[in-house]
């Protein structure tokens, strides 16, 4: 079957492919958002991954209703109309091409894939198959941020002037101590690359996103501090980053930083933005996801300071689903708010936001900054 | 049925009863639980309310098989094993009361009831049902936010030596506008007292949970200041407080002040809580509920400060079960949390906490309060 | 010599009394005072103190042209016109009288004195003075912090609106460790009180300084943790407070709370307060004393959100002195700005605030205080 | 006179070039060190300025016996032992160098001087005198932020292990206003360079203080936001940056990054440090500089968190002179410390620190910066 139709009195039926940290935050959206949302009717039919067992644990304790190990057979069963993918990065482009084609609605999480080509073959079919009304999207779930998603309603509004400069970085220290070991994140054929792709990419899809512009080109530079950790035979080589850093300019003339590191200290998951216009400003650290710090220039200067808005009322972005003002919604749910806006495009019949042309976009940013790291930061032009 | 078996290899059935503010946070809950946490199998059978057209809805939203009007045929059926109280205040004790007697687990948010005669009928029932392996607790979910869990644990450990003073406050502003129309949470028949039972009670549960104190006299006052409010038919007289202030002494001579109000205006959600021991140092702001601030005054004196500690490592209370580090969880969970400690002792037989002794006491304080405040703050003993 | 003339080509000289903590102070304020302010010239004349030959020391430390032991001899000099009380408490009373009476004009450290009669005699002084054309003030440096002088600006301006609820507490640390030796600060005959003379002074003068409102009924609380310390010849008695708690009703029908301690660990020198406002709301902590938190309760409810003024404009008070935006002035300089105000009102005749019926206003509420506390903490009205 | 002698029983005579914002600054603390520390003796002689009238105005104003307009006169008097040079950096050299070899001791404000031509002739001359007795020094006064001294001391300690990644950013705002006027700081004949030299220096010399480390390569990029501003005659070129960027490498292996604006809307002046070591972090906002945030990452991960230390203890750098703990002093007293350590030099007989030679070296990270950002950025080694 090419097309997607249901009758309109089924649930549409969603796979998920991959249990682990992922999978476990998509399984939980997909629990919860007709709670919250209205949304089309979905039901949880089928989880997907490589051990049999461990997949059928985690299909009962996710809400699955069934599991299985081929998603090749998965994705051609008529009652599955969606598939959410994520599962590692080298599968992305082989599992998205073929959903797309068998007419599934596709999400697939971020990176779009580990490698340019095989991005540019997904847009391709993602292109192809809306044409035939087949949705798709790639996951990145910062944008459903409510402080997030209101910081770019207020720089739209103009609010904040034009933009001059964006400072992204993304902090973690999973990787500060030494002694942690060897994983297939941190060999380059697994992985593609370290923090760049990993979380750079969430930094750098937001300095877009925030301000609507687009990156023309880069100066980047990698390192990896720790290069060698212990693996099961004795110490291995590390062959991806531990941290990067860019400068990008942007089209509108605006210049963005970008920072990340898998060693910084402290910092757990720490996705800092400060937004620096010509009548205001904005800061947010994922750290305290539910504030955003605003300060309006356009008011006497003794009264301007940044204020900690708490993003909880009923006018915020998603905020009025939830609770009263003021009770905080958890991390999780920036998947939820994805979740029920790919809903909400396949009923529209609209394209939704990220398409896999802007998860493109943001995989050719990431390689201008291998290519500049690799020629002594010189600038790259994309 | 007096007894409350069922054969191991069925799930517990869950009836709910309300599905305003709380029965769609406890709903979330056992939607949840089970994702997160080893619990016996539970199943969502009936959510009840008065409306039936609203609870069939609400129940389709929330993930409740069934729902129903007539909570008394709902607690005679044997596929229900739980009954999760959300209803309000005047109607805790009679429901209680009537689900202890059948032999169902009795879960009751806070607070426990409307009088001290209704707590007290409700205690002896509970106590009364214990003896026969029924098991019952209230829902002062602000217990199970892991910061404050951690900073229980933390005191415990004797972290910050003798506790000497306890600030608490929660402080809220959805009543600082004048014309916030009046409804039955303003009048005292319907609503028994205002922040004093709302807020207050959160407020006094944590002092007592978290020091593992008692409190033995008070001085309190009270306050209204919007005397009047909006009705359908004109102006209506607010019979409970706005605000409330108490000082308390704690039978190791600790002293605890509590401070609420509805008008604190840009304050949403603001339970602050702040431990002075004799060693240390503890800060909490249910505004930024990941996060615990800890001070050790045993280290150097140069080295001292308030740390800000993100309550998301594994070996956190509850963390384990979620996310990565850095990763927050939502005031929801409180929730999650809760009902995992009740069904943990619903396995175990044991009686969990904060048990309906507890409940009733937090009621008594907030009875002495307000007679100290007819008394022109006078200390009251309890 | 009754009046207080001098040639205008003439610098005023000036006195000190006390050359402990706030005599430094003090000090460095009539140092610096002209290099900031277009204000009467002045010279520091004189240090007095009891011990000769340290306050030698103190006095060419900290610019002082000559030093005495006996402060009636300095009074009585014609080259004094400025008399600067920086004694204890209990000095209070004879010395400022008997420079008022010599016709100099009188600053005086904050307790007015430490008991109300000898106050009530310093008023009556002051008066008489006045219409000689003799200033007096005392000396609650802290109104001249610049956030909170601008504070009282926007609320005296209608910016957040009529005040309900003020929260006021100044916690310290000091007496945390019950090892720290006795002081004349810990006996009653000595120090008049403990916490609440020395720092709850601070905080209900500036819950009257902020709302321009007066305090007309308490109830209150007064409690020592630590009730020995160690003395010279072994444990000694501490015979006033560690901690005091007050509820306050103002005229206007707003209600404060203060909480003030010393054994607050971890606190160095946190007075804080919070005033909510029908309309708006502020925040403000010693420890970071050059801001303020403002929020608008007339912005859009999205929009709105504490703002973290830094109070370095040019239009702020005092601020425009100083450095360029962005760069902090000190604690010390809330003197600065205090003899700035005090010089002011010498050149121009004018009676400056807080005058000493203020100061005995202060001591009347702390009064009460201690009057509620004897009596199980019963509303006491002024 | 070609040594720098005086009877021990005088005092050093200063005189100080320049009264603008720097020769204020400078001027509070030659009047105010010696109130607080123990430093050899000295008298404010002569201030030095172009406009006779207005630098006589200044000198009665913050405390200079007389002024002058001739620095050469002045600094051929004998009674003149140190001079302080506040001028614009265009006249650093030819001063430093001639009072110098006049045998003074120099203090010369930062950046050392506007070329390298220039800053290495001054280094020629310090070493020179240096072999004479002559004290020489470079203000980068921030060195003598109280919080960074200790920081310098924990990382010299090993509190943080092994330093990896440094973040500094230095933000202000005073040219987000497009219609802020043309000025000779824009100018790059007259300023050298803009936001690069003036506070990107302050940031790389944090830098090397911080680690004890030096930068061995750069990439940098420099951009104007407003490349037109209002003279007197109609728009004019600015030619000097508004913001930097730039990546270090430090020899240890460790990388910093920097990024300096001026047009960061609402940061006012905001100098921003993270250190990340293997074993710990630092962090420091110039906003709130008497604090500093501490991670100890050896601590239980339970128990990790930034702590604040609010640095007035007594044991912390230079804060035992001031004030009780918890009262802050403000950003000029960076200023205080300086002299007081130039001082303590010079009674020493000590070379103090940074010298020329340190400014010579931020002077060759700031060429460097330029050199590459006017090769795409590409990497400069040094």
């Amino acid at each position: 079957m090419e097309t997607n139709e249901q009758p309109a009195s089924q649930p549409l039926g969603v796979a998920a492919i991959g249990y682990a940290f992922m999978g476990k935050a998509h399984s939980q959206a997909w629990r919860n958002v007709a709670a919250y949302f209205d949304v089309p009717a979905v039901e949880q039919k089928v989880l997907v991954g490589r051990d049999a067992e461990q997949v059928a644990e985690a299909a009962a304790r996710y809400g699955w209703k069934e599991s299985a190990t081929d998603w090749r057979e998965v994705i051609a069963r008529d009652d599955v109309h969606i598939v959410d993918i994520c599962a590692p990065g080298w599968l992305h482009a082989e599992i998205a091409i073929a959903a797309l084609e068998a007419g599934k609605h596709v999400l697939v999480e971020k990176p779009l894939a580990n490698s340019l080509p095989e991005s540019e073959r997904m847009v391709a079919a993602a292109a192809s198959a809306r044409a035939r009304g087949v949705v798709s999207m790639v996951g990145f779930n910062y944008r459903r941020v409510p402080a997030l998603a209101y910081a770019k309603q207020l720089i739209a509004a103009g609010r904040i002037g034009a933009v001059r400069e964006v400072r992204a970085s993304y902090l973690q220290d999973w990787l500060a101590d030494e002694g942690a070991p060897m994983t297939w994140r941190l060999r380059k054929e697994t992985a593609g690359s370290g923090a760049l792709g990993d979380i750079a990419s969430h930094a750098i899809d937001q300095v877009q996103y925030l301000t609507g512009d687009t990156v023309t080109e880069v100066s980047g530079r990698l390192h990896t501090f720790v290069a060698q950790r212990p693996g099961p035979g004795g110490p291995e080589e590390v062959t991806v980053d531990d941290a990067a850093w860019a400068t990008l300019s942007l089209a509108s003339g605006a210049v963005a930083s970008v920072e990340v590191s898998r060693v910084a200290t402290g910092r757990k998951n720490s996705l800092r933005i400060e937004v620096y216009g010509s009548e205001g400003a904005l800061a947010f650290d994922l750290e305290r996801l539910g504030e955003l710090e605003f300060l309006d220039a356009t008011a006497p200067a003794e009264e301007q300071g940044f204020r900690r808005i708490v993003v909880t009322e009923p006018g915020h972005p998603y905020a009025g689903a939830w609770w009263p003002q003021g009770h905080m919604i958890g991390w999780e749910h920036t998947f939820t708010h994805q979740i029920r806006d790919f809903l909400e495009a396949i009923r529209e019949g609209s394209a939704p936001s990220p398409s896999f042309e802007e998860g493109l976009q943001v995989q050719r940013v990431l390689g201008a900054i291998e290519e500049s790291a690799a020629a002594k930061s010189s600038t790259v032009h994309l």
